[in-house]
This record gives structure tokens, C-alpha cells and sequence, in this order.
């Protein structure tokens, strides 16, 4: 079989996704709520269809993940000073106050994937992994493969 | 911020779902039900808790991506002769028939992805993308972290 990109990160993911699960149930979070809290930690203040096509996540699921992170206290909801009929999604302090420890979670799913493997080679693994994401910033994904 | 794994990867893995989903669009096949075919394009005949418990999904989304496929006769579901209350799941002829369309499909996508990219560079990221998913396959992913 060829190597596959696709194939080898849609392993990866869901390994993490389940890692996350576990990790995160201390802080009552759950692997789908965390794209959610990790774009707002430094970009607060941004409209719930902000989010969902931000971190191409569907809307019916960012509003899922969104709900669940207000009830818990994570997130506030404001309403927007200019525009009033959109709503703002703002970390709330408790939401913020996590930072360190899900900083922590997913720095200790990079160290244990990255341990014991030659730094060299990791590094040239990330600088490739973010040349692919930053292709994909400005990429048309209709377009791929039409030309071959 | 430090570099993540977890972070490269989900980006990578949820621009691959939107590309997926309009690659396979003329199939009418989507994403989240691509994982159960190419695992029964070198599998055909398991459970459906084996198809959920290898890939990492969900009981509820395995179930609900099988039954779509089955409805579209990609696959074929069949009384176990052993275990008489257990049903496999095989492909089916016209599955099976969609091999190297969908084998293009995901070429397309590590073609896009790599191209114009160092050869060299791009070797090292599939070599330590692969150490890494060996690595997982039996790693607890409840210690990861505990002894830090």
C-alpha cells in the first residue's frame, strides 16, 4: 500500500481523541468541547458561526459543544454591541483558568509520541506537518485532484 | 506556543474530512463512513464490535455509518455460521468495485498535501508518523501523563 497522509493522521486523531477523553474528564471536558476552548483562549469574543467555520466543525455540533461549555461555566454568551441580534462566545475567568493544565494534556501527548524518537527527525516532521497546514490555509479543496 | 502534535494533526484530519466529503460526494459515500470501507477492503467479515472497537468509533456511529452503507448495498451483512447470533459485515461486489477510485481519492489528497515539498523531508514525517502510530498500538493511553 502506498503511504498515506489521510490515513496515518486519521489514526493519530482518533488515538488522541480518546487520550483527550480520559485526560479531560478531570476538568468534566470532553475531546469534541476542546477545539472550542483552545480557539477561544486567544481569540475571545468571536460569534458561535466564527467558531464553527473557523475550526470546521458543523454547526449543529459547535452549538452542541458550545451549549455544554455555558451550562458548565467555561464560556460566556454577550450580546454584540454593534450588531444586536448576534451573540458573542467569550471565555468566562473559569474557562481561562484551565489553560495551563489543557496546555499540560496536550504537551504530554506530543512528549509521549516524540519521546525516544531522533529530535532531528521530529523536527522535521513538524516543519512538515505545519508546510501541509499552511498549504491548506489558502487551498481550494474543490480543486484537489481535478488537474490530474 | 510550544509545538503540538494533537494540534497539526486535528487541523490536518478535519481539513481532510471536508475534503473527503466533497471528493466522495459522486460516490455517495461521506467521510465519516470512508474508515469502515477501506478497513473491509482488507478485512471483509467482522463484527460490528470489532469494526467500532479497531477503528476507534463510537458503537452509535458505527452502527448508524454501516446501516447507511448497507442501505446503499456497499455492504452486506451475514448470519455468522459459527456464533449464530453474531452478523459479519462484508463488502459487497459493488463496494469492493470502488477500490481504486477511493485509493485515488486518498492518493490525490497525500499528492496535494506533499507536493512541491522537499522528498527527503517528507520521507522523515511518514517514518516518524509511522513510529508513532506502531507506538500507539500498545501504549495504555490511561498513563500517559500519570508519571510526569
Amino acid at each position: 500500500m502506498e503511504r498515506s497522509v489521510g490515513r496515518l493522521v486519521s489514526i493519530l486523531y482518533r488515538k488522541n481523541q480518546v487520550y483527550l477523553n480520559i485526560a479531560l474528564k478531570p476538568f468534566h471536558i470532553t475531546a469534541s468541547e476542546l477545539p472550542i476552548l483552545t480557539f477561544l483562549f486567544s481569540h475571545s469574543g468571536v460569534t458561535q458561526e466564527k467558531l464553527s467555520s473557523f475550526l470546521l466543525i458543523d454547526k449543529a455540533s459547535t452549538a452542541r459543544a458550545v451549549q455544554s461549555l455555558l451550562r458548565k461555566g467555561l464560556l460566556r454568551k454577550e450580546r454584540d454591541l454593534v450588531d444586536r441580534r448576534a451573540n458573542k462566545i467569550y471565555m468566562s475567568e473559569t474557562g481561562q483558568a484551565l489553560k495551563p493544565q489543557i496546555a499540560e494534556i496536550l504537551q504530554q501527548w506530543s512528549s509521549f509520541l516524540t519521546g525516544g524518537l531522533d529530535a532531528q527527525s521530529v523536527d522535521t516532521m513538524y516543519t512538515v506537518l505545519e508546510s501541509m497546514v499552511k498549504k491548506l490555509e489558502t487551498a481550494d479543496l474543490r480543486e484537489i485532484g481535478r488537474n490530474d
